[in-house]
């Protein structure tokens, strides 16, 4: 996930202008193929790891399987070779063919969630119509609780598990949590939407999901696009340590779902669902 | 740019959970659907205003466009409404239609740059191969030159022009200066490719770009895709506040750019086209 590379340090020191010359730790980005029966699904430029949880999570938030066994099969395509050192052709491991059960579930032409409303009235409102009526039912039927110290826990227990790279800020990070604080999984990707996809794959493949009190984490910004993958997944919670859109707030309260942000240690606030948040 | 919404907010005090309720000031995220003669280019989540800004910087990255007189005009779409209060319909200004001087060069199907590759060697490097044939050619000349102590004032002229809301982290920023420090335009959004097409659109159409000594500085993370634009508006340095990917200081290397991170007053990483940057 990551990769050394040379990097001239400059700082000031005393008006004047010092350089030191040593390596730097990277996060790795290598955009990732999606394809269905040969079809292109989408291109996303990832951190290159747990491509099959990346790749399960993004066909759940778009709509096209509902369970893992949805997907049949998966295989880095043979031909997707690069030439390497010496002229030796590799396989890039970008490429990946995905077997459907049900491959007709494949939009065609364009493919997002949010760009399958009617043709000329796209707009905030119209975005939110097109998910509603797709996800889970009990998305917002609202029984489930969550207490204030445990979402207060939320941030620092996935900052445990990011590794100390990460901390630096390169890599977002994502985890599928409990109502009890217990973790299920998490990832880490420099795409905030990938570390998402990656997470909930992950829990959707290992039978963590669907749970009716599941709780997203994530360290980004929550967008618009966040708020629609927890809620294809059917999880009615979502807390962030950082800010919220606008958009993503809409999203949520009419989803009837919560919306936590800038869950810091000891504050956070509660943009939507505030029932689901008990002393 | 900015809404406001109520939010309870928690935190715990001896113990105890405090909740106070009030106002909160957010970053507003809506869809811009961006067509030429009717057809959907792309739709893109966006802070709303300069989105003729916007348009051009994309369609400049796209490299659909050279000049911004190859936009010959944008109007919002009439038929674009939304049912608003007493169902009143408005113009919810979120589809441009763009009426370009060579329409015949929007691709069909998989329109970003990225995906024109080959079909199956998608990798990073098939991704540099695809920018690096069709950016400026004064782009690697390299004869420009940037004294380190400009560098390390840029991430503060832009901090300066962003307003108080986005300093908290709303919002992420983006610049086009100069090698003399001078800041020719600024952008703000919720997306950080959107604030670098903004600037990078407002500075095409006021004949700011293109400049061989132009520099991208951005506050948030350097992707591909942030290297990738400054390349196609034929800008050679780009220096961010945050951290780079591995495919980004790539990029910048291939192309003989200059790429710039971590750049915080007084210090800054320099991870490709070191000789760019003097004492």
């Amino acid at each position: 996930m990551t990769v050394r590379v040379p990097v001239e340090r400059l700082h000031t020191s005393n008006g004047a202008i010092m350089r030191t010359r040593r390596p730097d730790v990277l996060a790795v980005e290598e955009p990732l193929e999606i394809r269905a029966a040969g079809q292109v699904i989408t291109v996303t430029m990832r951190t290159p790891g747990a491509d099959l949880d990346l790749v399960h999570g993004y066909l759940l938030a778009e709509g096209i399987i509902d369970a893992a066994d949805q997907v049949r099969g998966a295989r880095y395509c043979a031909g997707a070779v690069a030439t390497g050192p010496e002229g030796v052709e590799q396989n890039t491991y970008n490429v990946l063919d995905v077997d459907l059960l049900d491959p007709a579930r494949v939009p065609t032409g364009v493919s997002r969630v949010t760009m399958s409303t009617s043709a000329c009235g796209v707009c905030g409102s119209a975005s939110i119509d097109a998910i509603s009526a797709r996800v889970p039912t009990h998305l917002g039927r609202g029984e489930v609780r969550v207490a204030a110290d445990v979402v207060l826990t939320l941030a620092g227990a996935l900052r445990e598990r990011q590794s100390v790279f990460e901390k630096t800020g390169g890599l977002h990070a994502a985890a599928v949590a409990d109502v009890t604080g217990h973790i299920h999984t998490h990832a880490e990707d420099v795409g905030r939407h990938n570390a998402v996809d990656k997470t909930i794959g992950a829990a959707l493949r290992a039978g963590s999901l669907p749970r009716e009190d599941a709780i997203l984490v994530v360290t980004s910004r929550a967008s618009f696009e966040i708020v629609q993958k927890a809620a294809m997944a059917g999880i009615a919670i979502v807390a962030t340590v950082s800010a919220p859109s606008s958009l993503a707030v809409e999203t949520a309260a009419t989803l009837g779902m919560t919306l936590i942000a800038f869950a810091r240690g000891d504050r956070c606030n509660v943009y939507s669902g505030f029932e689901r948040v008990t002393d």
